[in-house]
């Protein structure tokens, strides 16, 4: 008989740990022998973050941002130009374009991109949300709270594109202007190393000067 | 004012997970995300995992292996021969020991390396008490607990050979053989793609056939 294994609560957190996306069974073993073996307070605060998290944090009933409150603070911040709504895949990427300063309008986070090949369909997103969302604005009659440009910020991938597309196609029966987030050369990028896509993107989207 | 953060409880649980090794902001972001847009079970899950795994699992009192009990099963385990210990850097090498189903004799897990370039003396590692363990073996009159052999398996790195030569070096006064894991090629390696140093100690450690 061989003992070839860990006890079984190292088991039991190397088996939990890889659940979690990028983390296979030698990465949870360095994690997990990480928290047993350095100051105990440590891996305790790790628990106590992840259920504090889990339990307090929620979606934002309006845009679907991560929010501790019914509304997020983005929502509820009048100083807003509360007549554009960006549209976003997730979280962090609404996190990008605030630290960008470059965006003073709301948000509708998708949780997700249609992805036929990976069985996403728009209905696994707020999607559907968002469409209520501006058709609930438009029967209001507080015109403040109108939406009157929807500006489609997914990534410019095949499922960034795609569901891009599918939300302009479903809005517009809505008087909205529709915009999809500019495609061309990074700042600080050298023509010689753009790949011909981005290149013919940042050609098609040429700007007077 | 930019509000360029996610809520408080997702950044705290963002700070925890950024301490542990090669979690990155960007990693710790996409598994505190994952954590809270999944089944809140597998949040809670770990969350109680981490907690239990921290509160249970200790260093065995003899070899410094991962155990729940005070001795672990393999020191506790009288078939197996107990007069030759096998010492390795962390458990996750005991276990690759076991698992290769070659040993059947104890351990002493050194917990670390002695590593002057990371200011890890001897002394941050378990090597005092392995020098503790052979001496009160050979104080004991019952002989069937003598240690009489140590296997040195260290890694073959610079900071594992230089362990193993100071642990050699240190109980040299004690009546123990001590003998390090062989080193050459790897089984189904190629003479072709080995690299020097392998080839060199491969030569240097042939055995008659």
């Amino acid at each position: 008989m061989s003992y070839a294994s860990y006890p079984p609560a190292m088991r039991r957190l190397v088996n939990e740990l890889t659940k979690l996306p990028t983390i296979g069974e030698k990465s949870a073993v360095r994690l997990a022998y990480h928290l047993l073996s350095h100051d105990p307070s440590q891996a305790l605060e790790l628990s106590e973050a992840i259920k504090e998290a889990r339990l307090i944090v929620r979606e934002c009933e309006r845009c679907f941002g991560l929010s501790e409150e019914p509304l997020c603070e983005i929502c509820c911040d009048q100083a807003r130009t509360r007549s554009i709504v960006c549209v976003v895949e997730k979280p962090a990427d609404l996190i990008a374009i605030e630290r960008s300063m470059g965006y003073r309008g709301l948000f509708h986070v998708l949780h997700g991109l249609w992805s036929p090949l990976r069985g996403v369909n728009p209905e696994k997103t707020r999607i559907r949300e968002l469409f209520d969302r501006i058709e609930r604005t438009h029967a209001d009659s507080d015109s403040s709270e109108r939406i009157e440009e929807i500006v489609l910020a997914t990534g410019t991938t095949v499922e960034g594109d795609a569901t891009a597309l599918y939300i302009a196609n479903s809005v517009k029966h809505f008087p909205v202007r529709i915009s999809r987030i500019a495609q061309g050369l990074p700042k600080g990028g050298e023509l010689e190393y753009a790949d011909e896509m981005t290149l013919s993107h940042a050609l098609e989207g040429r700007r007077r000067m």
